[in-house]
């Protein structure tokens, strides 16, 4: 079959961490094209709360989960891409840095707007939303409730192998303090004062 | 008359959009200089709801609005500048990107306090700060309210033409939606989460 | 001495401004090093109202308030480093621009986080944070409370030399203004969209 | 006439400086179209014998020649444009930073060939390229061989006043000594060896 | 199987394109490990003789041989990365930005010298490098001499299908004219005057 | 004495690596001022022939060297600056970084000529520039010459201790490679291809 006959699509997510929600969607999107392209948005993040794992951390995540759910690694793609402060270069930027594509997937009202002045996006269908989302999961890691039913055994193993919970919580500290104001000198020796 | 002889002076705006008190400071600097230097600042900002246009929409808007209101193009300059973060680059940088200038229009405190230890700054006279304000009409938009009073008509036709309204209620939707924090789903898939 | 013998110990800071606590804890530090490299933060920030000072006028105070404390300078090194957004590569970063040092000192979790997967991490003890701290010092300027004991008398000379304390205040304003939102005009000038 | 219905055509250069060949293909674009966009590329380089002049230099300087020429400066924009390393966003970038436009004037094969995916590239029609070019033009200043009849009065009366003669000797010294590798300590003091 | 009991690899190039001397490698690397990281560098350039195709393209080209020449994608991992100037951030930047490794093939001394601070570096064995070689095959390319035997066959078709003989002749001719320096006016439209 | 009265004086370099000539340099310099500020030009290159040390090793020989030769460490800085690629923002970024300074020295024509629009240049006297040059040193040690009399002892000793002299060759032999493109495995495996 030759590369331009066959449907690819893409489906871009941050993926901190990768749920069943995102798996859903990629089933869902698999019934219908041939391929699909997973980017890993905000790819330069890691270390913070709102963006604990880092781009090769994620890139493993969404690898093992696929691999879980008998989704056939042929017709995956998992690229990572760094921001683009830009946003009418976004799109430009997934052409270059992605196999070509021929529709992308988004609920997101922007990526649509972006995306439609040059090929068909379509709205995926979540299932609880509220749930399965990464927000969500993460405040559950750092609070200590139960979140395993929302993500993949082996994300759930990941993140306990890398010693993601104790990461999280102390991320979740470290920016809780910095928005008190009341402890300048923890926020005095951080890192990227930029992300914060 | 010799480039040395010409009172040529700047003024800065992000211009989202440009409107009719940005017009009249332009009056008003004409009647004392020779030439001004029209700069768009955070020119690679765009389709957000603080920055909903390109800079080349908005060299466009600028220029459309002159012309409308009579100003002579051949004592105008429209420079599109990218932001800096060190602020104590951030005149040098007009320095390079612009024509020799010899004064500076600004309302602006910290402007003031950056430029003044190299040239002339002054202060504009607006008048009706409340509504000829880029937030106030861009809130307008968004609402459904009136605004074509508060900008030159060849402005308020081009945002039009270019589905600008559309554009900037689709952006404070995604960007409510961020807030919100309650729909992880669509912040996953937002193209620059810097922005946001 | 070889230097594979020397003690050196990093500490990072943004010192906006250098004050007793920092100073402190740098005479801590020599009691149980051979030498110090003092780290500033963010050096490309400046004319912020969080970060108020140049890289090079941070310097400066760090060396005076230092001489002023009878430190022997030859044990310290002072390097300013621009921020970085991938937090995982921020050790490395100081890897590369400060000379070779086996620990660091820092009382941040997030800095502890990154910095001990490579080297020793202390805690300092820092006594009476809630004054010696750079926000609490920043808003007694700001405010035109005392603060002179909350710093070495060469620091607080040097910020009156450099007019700091009008600087401070004209940030304030400037962006106290900004999260008004009710003066769009005054934003609209604002050189640095991305940092205010 | 709306804005949709004006033909506007692009055509890009380096103008170090402007002369005669780029006043002419400004000339031929004007009869078969409505407005010019006069893109300036790399304008962040400047003081270099490649690149000599600053943006804000080759602005004034396209300006004064257009003037001089008699060309209508409404049917005109200059928009100064830093470089892009990545060669599949150079487009986009155009599209961000510019007014839309129909149409590109170019002879050189790779911006044909990055340009042709998305609009129409005609090919100028260049009298005397031998003479009429940046290089020969830059090299004669420095010879003190005779130039005035290749750009216009008003660029050459300009380079003259910004001492643009002089700066091209020194650059020309600058670099050819760093060629030699045989003057470390000069080299050794290069503000941005990236560029030489 | 753990994610800490596979043996993870990571080999880095260019792949401008990928022949049939890096399918042998990673043929190679197979035998002695679990998995491959296939990492792709320089991923930000593009249409220039030296790097013609894109990220998105080499990825789909690395992708197709290895599927043709029977490799298990399972155990692969293809991941772009964008060049960095300080070298001493490149090894911590894979760290990064992929799955975690624990030996690197290069038969490169700088990248030798660099990793080998932080893990295992293996020399890889190439058979007739004289051949097998990118310069060599984008030359015989651009010449229009045989080259089909030094790639797998769906490069040779995807090159093809992309028109990418066409683009080498064109980049080629593109360069070899700046580098005449006889042909200012070509150069002066140059899009990325750095990378050329 | 007040930071106003003080003559502060700045000298830079790329110091690969700090050689007799610098040190006779800034012994020069602190006969007619107060403090010396030794600025190490492009701080984020490292690793390659032309720039082997990274910054914080380059602070290092600096410190020891100067510390060798009874030079009295509280009238010295040493600052690390990374490039910019805008000459015409060098200067403003050395005013942002360092401590104030009111003249400059430096024997390059480009640095004299970008400086002297802010403050006195001053020419530096160099004695035996074909000896004590950089470039001359790198040689050396690449072929085994002798170089000791040529830099302090302490720099000496430390390029021997960080194993320098086989970076060098490393870095010499891995260079040429990349000159002579016969060897394009080894240039596919290149870190950081902008840099060779």
């Amino acid at each position: 079959m030759a590369d331009s006959d066959i449907r690819r699509v893409a489906v871009i997510g941050r993926f901190q961490p990768f749920h069943n929600g995102h798996l859903d969607l990629i089933r869902q999107i698999l019934k219908e094209s041939d391929e699909v392209v997973v980017v890993i948005g905000s790819a330069q993040l890691n270390y913070t709360f709102e963006n604990p794992f880092t781009a090769g951390e994620r890139v493993l995540m969404i690898r093992a989960a696929l691999l879980e759910g008998g989704i056939d690694l042929s017709r995956i793609f998992i690229i990572p891409i760094v921001d683009e402060e830009d946003n009418a270069l976004w799109f430009p930027k997934l052409v270059s840095m992605l196999p070509s594509f021929s529709a992308l997937y988004s609920g997101n009202r922007l990526v649509a707007t972006l995306a439609s002045f040059h090929l068909e996006v379509k709205s995926p269908k979540f299932v609880n939303k509220k749930q399965f989302n990464g927000t969500n999961i993460r405040c559950k890691i750092m609070r200590g409730e139960k979140w395993h039913r929302l993500v993949s055994k082996s994300v759930f193993d990941m993140i306990h192998i890398i010693d993601g919970v104790n990461r999280l919580r102390t991320l979740a500290k470290h920016e809780s303090l910095e928005n008190d104001k009341m402890s300048d000198i923890d926020r005095t020796f951080s890192p990227s004062n930029k992300t914060t």
